[in-house]
């Protein structure tokens, strides 16, 4: 008799939904299987004890001993990973398949070719993973204060530098975005966190949203503290942004912080539950064009507003839903970043980004963290 | 005119082959595909600016222009990303994809029901990414010399030990697994290297191969150190294992040591162009075999050798060929790890793991590290 199971082969490194499903980290592929509400982890020898001991199933199998079944798709050949899953579908009665669309095209064929029909599940594979439970909201706004805890140490060092030739120092010699990025991601190490590719970027590196930032940092200019770090331990993650000045901010930064501080506040107004994350996203460029700040290409470069207003956070740094020029329904219980900026290369770059969880009526910021340009 | 092109669609974070072909790092989504030789990027506004300056591709294309120029799928529905990357190899006169295993089942149904014929392609999708070049070796050996500074270090921490009520201490108190692995891993960010999942563990922990071990360590108990850091910069790995009792080992231990480093010695002799992984994986097993060293499972629990012999090693920590069960050619420019182990709950674990480049004639091993059990 078929009945449809929900079946995802990943290492949960990767995918979040694995882990998810599982609680089990690991870095090598594993496959997941949900049948009529049982879940089933099938591992090789060297990860069923740890998988057994740490994973969140309910019946852990090894992939030798299935292999053992297994009915090779190549006569003569080693059965492959699929002749496995499939000798283990085979025992439960399973002829059709719930899968992720991140799923491998080699194995969503490899699977058809067996005769399962796959019906292909976008994100949200598991709705229920986009809102957040009360124990996950914990596990966020933990990392998220000790996120501000390191970006308020990394802000302390740039206020009490000195100016050398327009330069930053330190008693160190030069403040320079590599050095200030090392510090930070060690003392997120030090709390249990790992800081990947934190952007600490000044100047006309600040214009380019994704530029990570190198050399030295200047006075007079907007640096760009974006940190988002992931728990060693528990898989959920933080973000915010803050720009700062040391010494003083030029008149045109000074009205693109406050245009940012302000669409910020707009976007915070919209949330609700319920709402589009496109409407979110309108209410921030509104703001902007409100006050003059136009978004085009400019010699070749963007300038202006050219990225999403926020995205879901938790086991994935960036998940759905977003606030952004598409589509995106909104609902209580989600945690989104709410990051809008402006990019001048004439005169730098601005990025705000809170944390906040969706609620019935509104939303609540989960950052503590004061915003103040100059320092 | 139709004409096959290569087609990868997924993060450089996650596909090594992406990095490999283009050198451009990003955490999100974007296309890269090679037509007659030509090697073209796809990738969103805020992106452009960073691919044009980092990537090592030929053309850098904008989704958002392509978008302009897409044929939805459903009609009076935003185009999708497989909508602008049809656009784009329309423009191109490309009918025929080949494409990766790991290519999500979402979009590769996208490219067929618009017509394209894919070709899977398993790992190596690249060929010539599994024989590195010179300067690869040199970033590789780079790594493992960082590598090799921090192992010392954690070894010097335990060697200089005092032992109180059977547990290692130093003057911060019991030396635990997390604590050697806070240090090992501050240390490798300090040189520019970020560890994941570092191994220190003692005792029964040590007979489970992923275990990465917590609390106190103990002295006459093996203890293994796994460290295998990637370089932020680069994204080339390293990968070294050694196993060191504090005070005297028992017999047994000894015993099981002597064999792997036996087992590692055959493997060595083994290893030159031309011959299968298997037939290395075999001679370890063998020397196993020949000292008495029954691999099975007891209890539920596997004992003895259970994995792999080795693995390929470069922008991905585990990527082919693989010296293991299954046939896996091997030839000269890879560098794989060579890492034997021994596990007996009632004894303890016993890995140790050198980096080898292989040579037409052989190999030339690329760690320089001592291998002594007793501190």
């Amino acid at each position: 008799m078929a009945s449809p199971a929900l079946l995802i082969i990943d290492d949960s490194e990767r995918s979040a939904s694995l882990l998810y499903a599982t609680r089990f980290r690991a870095g090598d592929p594993f496959v997941f299987a949900e049948i009529r509400g049982r879940r089933h982890l099938l591992v090789t020898d060297l990860e069923v004890d740890r998988a057994r001991a740490e994973s969140a199933v309910d019946a852990v199998h090894r992939l030798s001993e299935l292999e053992k079944r297994a009915r090779p798709s190549a006569r003569g050949q080693a059965p492959t990973l699929i002749d496995a899953v499939d000798a283990f579908l085979r025992s439960q009665g399973v002829r059709a398949l719930v899968v992720p669309g991140t799923l491998g095209v080699e194995h969503a064929d490899a699977l058809r070719a067996k005769g399962y029909r796959l019906e292909v599940r976008r994100e949200p594979f598991f709705p229920a993973r986009h809102i957040k439970t009360p124990g996950e909201l914990h596990l966020i706004e933990r990392a998220q204060r000790a996120t501000e805890d390191v970006v308020a140490a990394a802000i302390a060092i740039l206020r009490h530098a000195k100016v050398r030739g327009g330069v930053l120092h330190d008693r160190d010699g030069a403040i320079t975005s590599e050095r200030l990025r090392g510090f930070v991601e060690h003392e997120l190490l030090d709390r249990g966190y790992r800081g990947l590719n934190t952007i600490i970027a000044g100047g006309r590196q600040a214009t380019d949203p994704h530029c990570t930032g190198h050399g030295p940092l200047h006075a007079d200019q907007a640096i760009i503290l974006d940190v988002f770090p992931r728990s060693i331990e528990t898989g959920y993650w933080a973000d915010m942004t803050r720009t700062v000045v040391k010494g003083r901010a030029s008149e045109a930064l000074k009205r693109m912080y406050n245009a940012v501080v302000d669409a910020q506040a707009a976007a915070f107004a919209a949330i609700r539950d319920g709402i589009d994350g496109k409407a979110v996203h309108q209410a921030v460029q509104d703001v902007f064009k409100d006050r003059g700040f136009e978004t085009r290409r400019h010699r070749g470069h963007m300038e202006g507003f050219f990225h999403g207003t926020g995205h879901g956070v938790g086991l994935e740094i960036h998940e759905t839903p977003r606030f952004g020029a598409h589509p995106s329904p909104i609902r209580a219980g989600m945690v989104m970043t709410v990051e809008p900026g402006l990019y001048y290369p004439r005169w730098g770059g601005v990025r705000l980004e809170d944390l906040v969880v969706v609620t019935k009526t509104g939303c609540r910021n989960l950052t503590r963290f004061a915003k103040q340009l100059e320092l």
